[in-house]
């Protein structure tokens, strides 16, 4: 825990699953209804931060992650950024991209390249749910079966 | 080979080491001197596409570099992203983030929030031929020593 840090005092935004090490948050990103991130739980800053096997856990969650995002809603792209310039905690956006964006195809973090069309953000929006239960309960089969093997 | 990918025709940047199933490049970015990329030789959109063996080998060489640019350069923050959006080719962005650079801390790729440091931007480029030398060294003792266990 570290005084102050936003993803130390809270989850960071909407809980889709929380396991020992990390968890996956929803969040609330104008524009962008399917982006994710996955948030170490501990505080460490930077990747490398991290041990060999505790990286791979965090990268696997990232590609569990991604694999819904594509299985579910057949996104033109996956982005994926660990930056923290500002919340220095390791957090990783997975984040699917469409065509249609406002942004698409500059990155989310770039100027926007045409107006938001509500109706498809919420046509993607509405897919969310099930797609966020097939997603935790696969988290939670992983760290089961990992937890007799992973040194910590 | 995918046909007219600019990471199929060609290295993608100043070559700093080139192994069997990834390269890393140094980048011509106006502003940022230490940003480098990590290229899987295969033409492969997504992390997801690859392996979990090749997913390994390709997050190991992206934290070679980081480490890289920590010890040699302590920077402020490292920024790692795989976007694509443009060149659907699966290529990490490593990149060496500083308080000072014309950017921090906003992403690389938003608006710029001061004018650029020559001379700060010099010092760092000064750094980087010992350090791609002590990288790449690292780099092909991984690959010789995963070579004889990984499954590729």
């Amino acid at each position: 825990m570290t005084a102050g840090c936003p993803l130390c005092d809270g989850d960071g935004g909407a809980l889709v699953w929380r396991g020992a090490r990390l968890r996956v948050i929803r969040a609330d990103e104008a524009g962008f209804p399917a982006f994710y991130r996955v948030v170490w739980n501990a505080h460490a800053p930077e990747l490398s931060d991290l041990s060999a096997a505790e990286r791979i856990e965090c990268l696997d969650a990232v590609v569990a992650v991604e694999e819904a995002l594509r299985a579910h809603l057949r996104p033109a792209k996956i982005n994926l950024a660990a930056l923290g310039n500002v919340v220095p905690h390791l957090h990783w956006h997975v984040i699917a991209r469409f065509g249609w964006d406002s942004h698409f195809p500059s990155p989310v973090w770039a100027a926007a390249q045409r107006p938001r069309d509500a109706a498809l953000e919420e046509a993607v929006r509405a897919r969310l749910p099930e797609l966020e239960q097939v997603l935790a309960a696969r988290l939670a089969a992983a760290e089961a079966a990992g937890g007799d093997n992973r040194v910590s």
